[in-house]
């Protein structure tokens, strides 16, 4: 059979398919750069159909590309091919087929791979590699050693997974093992629809880097419309540079929040100079009611309830039944008045969908 | 490398995968039955990565699943395999890989390739085949030849297709031949997102069954989105049963509408039967104001314009500027005034987007 | 002039106006009954040109008509009457202009004012008048006893409003003398966009009726549309009959619930029977996971949050990001999963949007 | 009564209203300037409870506040004033109410009346009048004279307004007759939800200004809810500066367009350029293949059909089903196919909802 098809392939050939006149548009997910920092959005644990994920690798960049990310990697598990036909097929497939389409779309592409074990340690990507092929050993100290040996970057995916660690997420003796020596530096904090609260304070505590993906089998559109989502779950990398040195040095600096539905989720610093560059606002004072317009410059949700407020102070515009919702690119007006005789007052805020420590919201106070 | 995914395909076995949790929920696309037949909804021209498609085999059942389908086809072209890296791969991997998960999910799932060859004869599918692999023959008429010893439906794949057809398009004398000989009982009169009124008209005349498909070789989600559209293009079956065999004998006699983004195009007689199990309407007369009420119990749109109308009618709750449009599972109110002294008369309608010949709306009246 | 008008009218009169051909549709808001009553949607505080409101009278009977509420009171401010542009107009016109209109559209119109006064006491709606301007009285006791004499349903409108409580939500001295007199039943517990969590502890402890209202001056839909609500805040009131006097006895009985956008506030034995006779759930095992398949068949919205749950489970399809939101005639399924050795356990959740207590949700186990 | 409301509103007055703290924000309808010019959007017929409208005055300056339009005008009838209910009113207190409200957001109130008779002459609005009192006389020819007194532009309504012409849509010698005398300007060719092509032809031919107005009684939001429109129906006009002068500068030298719906109906030369300033494009040619990238920089919507086209090019990204339609600030690409040999061509559109004529879309070549 194989002669026809060469046959009417050069046949073929000659007619143009209906896809390559589809021309896509690179999607705009507005995040504020940080001073000094471009924002890169990223995906790290992606799928094909390479491992157990059910599209050709160029869909991933498709998907990407009109989601207006910046970089990702397709890390198939080395152990886990499902879909895979031919066994002799190369762990490096999936990054060959994807690397052009991604240079034709300046998607950054980074070679990685899943070390797909049982817990302890559990399920690792490994980013920044030369050869997945290497990796592909029976005893998983072997695959890390080979992983380190190509100087990756390797972060334990969704540490709570019900699978492997059904009743509590614990950290285990293997994980400082790894850390020690240099082959664990950060830990999935969002993955897909989870947030792992235990993962975000050991994140702040062991100086780990945060890490969000979207750990994709299907069409992403398909699994963050499950939820109702927006967007998939990623990592923001605040880079120096649009490159994939500058992903790894800002990895490695540990400059990184991650998103989740609404939820931004990263150390506190980071955090609020998200907030102050996405949002402007503007005061007017018209007798004793002052009016705060917050103009919303980028594509987060802000979720703001009232603090534990200034007793001099009564809040307008705001129904206490919900929380303060500023919508992407929205434009609010909150309305303060001051009682009697008070001239100045704190506006308290909880952003409480920014996450600065396990489930616990971030505090902004707007003076007035 | 294949022994350690053996060595480690066991261990991992022992977790469940996150995706079979993801339990789907059938979609329920409500399109009215035909007096002793039912409408099931099908789509015969499908690709994966079997072919040019990008995405599993399986995909295309969970896709139909949630969409509300009925019945497919995964037409692999059997000359044109670009995502096949193990070129011993059989024609029939894709329905063999596809089979399992349709029967899970009750999809009626029809055996089939594409023949796709240079005009003429164009692009064909050959459904209710019983060995893909005996079609991939060198000449195009053996490949028919081969569809109907295995006594295969077969239609002509989008006829104007500007790749093959740029000028006009025209019906050649091998299409004569195949009809002639057996071997060509339908056309495409929509696929994708584009109507051929000439195959419209072909039908009509030649007596050929009507078909309308999607030509899917992206994820079908992202394809429809392209036009804003809520559905695939689609074939609505008249059949006696929800069986394969009673798709068969529907299309052998013609009972099909095509289903292309608000449109439906078939036979009067099955678009106007259509029109009126879908739609309830009553009327209720205060003074000289009719109001007929319009119930659409279905998923269909109907945009009517006035008709050559009655002059002792007046029309209200229309805007001239617009058809009047019944959306799915809505409830509207058309007003019609009798001028003084008139008792009755006839509310003309044009459905314009129920085609009953090429590029020309069915015409309804309700006499009040 | 006003000859010129009568003059013309007359002539004018002979043409229909266009309004009279927009025929509305009865509004469907889909709320349970619960055994032994008929669950009723009212409004019991809205305002109209004859007071401070922006709108004449029928068109509070359109809105309402329009929304699928049962009964409103036209609560014009006695004391304050900025629109009225001649005094001698009777507190009672806007129930007479609206009447007809009510009739013709079968809402039960419930005549009533708002007495207007300083704190303490506040605002307060008396309901079930027979004639309005008898409370027209400097003294506001006096006001009060006039209700009183007319046999009133006496209810205190929100009880913290900023203008007349700023600092705190008190219950003051007069409330109780009014309360022992007989001449106060009932509170706000919200109001337009306010929930006031200290009226419903004290509707709680002091048997007070629960009541939720627009207070409507503008258009309603132009007030929710500024909070992205799907309905003006109103009141169950659980009747034996679709009649005044049914709603009457239910006021007197306190068989009401409050619902303010996605909330439903009220006494946990109405709000568990809403629940379920709202929601229908189903379950089927296979293997080791359970799937709760809920169906909503109300137009509540329910926000389900896993309460502190049975650790031998697992949830799916849950992200524990976000509540798990059962949408108005929704369908969803929540997986959960037994670890191994496992056969039943409880499934607790809290219905975080139905407050049984201020600002507590309403716990509910379903077994599995 | 009198006293007592006098005594109590002082109490009142002391309490802000909820009202007034619902600070609105400015509407943005983003409508692209002319050369020279600056295009207003303007609603010259309205009505409020001083007529036969059913909300105050100020709501209609709220309203056109909300949806960003510059000017309008009450036009109350003169003969027809059901919700007045003190007979006395002078014919200009609607004016007079609406007039600080309307200074204060900087909307243009423009003193008008409806003169309001049997056909002929039907419905007539008087703009820039200076006293509304002086228009109410029993002879037609008397009203219309008073209004020219005053300087006033005069503009037929609803011409074909069923009550009045229910079989045909004429032109009376009554009208003749009023054109000669300097007492009528323009036609309102759409009025609510209707167009009126015979009015489109006599403001062509006789050199007449075309007027789109709602004609709302009810809250606009309403009014255009039942036909799902976007939008009141306005008239564009093309003014010097944004001032009543230049409006009435604007009327008598026709410069307007009329907005219904999607549709913009007016002198071609107006509409190319409204087309030409709203859309930015962008020509890329990739091997045989040309993309127009449309930049839809204003709040019109395009509906582009193919027109007779040129043979040489094939259209992709177009469903032949539905016109291509480029959304409010929508960017779309339209790719063009050169057949082989070919180097430019011509792109035939016709943009079927800019009407240039009666019931006539405006043609649109783009050469490549």
């Amino acid at each position: 059979m194989k002669k026809f098809i060469t046959l009417f392939l050069s046949a073929f050939m000659t007619l143009p398919l209906f896809a390559q006149y589809n021309r896509q548009v690179r999607g705009n997910l507005v995040i504020p750069d940080l001073k000094g920092y471009v924002t890169l959005k990223c995906d790290f644990h992606i799928h094909t159909v390479f491992s157990d994920g059910v599209v050709w690798p160029t869909v991933r960049i498709d998907e990407v590309y009109k989601e207006g990310l910046d970089a990702i990697s397709l890390t198939e598990h080395l152990e886990v091919r499902p879909y895979v036909y031919e066994k002799s097929v190369s762990h490096n497939r999936s990054y060959e087929i994807a690397k052009p389409a991604a240079d034709a779309k300046e998607i950054i592409l980074i070679r990685a791979s899943e070390i797909t074990r049982d817990m302890p340690p559990g399920h690792c990507n490994a980013l920044f590699l030369t050869n997945s092929d290497e990796l592909a050993k029976p005893d998983w100290r072997d695959a890390f050693r080979a992983a380190k040996a190509q100087n990756a970057f390797i972060f334990w995916n969704h540490p709570g997974w019900w699978a492997q660690q059904p009743y509590t997420t614990e950290w285990w003796p293997e994980h400082t093992e790894l850390m020690e020596q240099g082959m664990l530096h950060g830990i999935e904090v969002a993955q897909y629809n989870t947030y792992y609260p235990e993962a975000h304070r050991w994140c702040l505590e062991k100086k780990l880097t945060m890490i969000g993906t979207s750990d994709a089998h299907e069409s992403v559109r398909d699994e963050i419309d499950l939820y109702n989502w927006k967007h998939r779950t990623m990592t923001f990398v605040f880079a120096k540079e649009r490159t994939a040195e500058s992903i790894r040095e800002a990895l490695n600096e540990r400059r990184t929040a991650v998103y989740a539905d609404e939820h931004v989720i990263g150390e506190e610093k980071y955090l609020k100079e998200l907030f102050e560059n996405a949002l402007e606002w503007e005061l007017e004072k018209i007798d004793n009611v002052v009016y705060i317009t917050f103009k919303n410059k980028s594509d987060l949700t802000f979720r703001l309830r009232k603090g534990e407020h200034d007793p001099r102070l009564i809040y307008f515009r705001y129904s206490n039944l919900s929380p303060y919702i500023i919508e992407p690119q929205g434009v609010h007006t909150i309305s303060v008045r001051f009682l009697d005789g008070v001239t100045s007052g704190d506006v308290n805020f909880i952003i409480e969908n920014f996450l600065v420590e396990p489930n616990t919201g971030m505090r902004y106070v707007i003076k007035i």
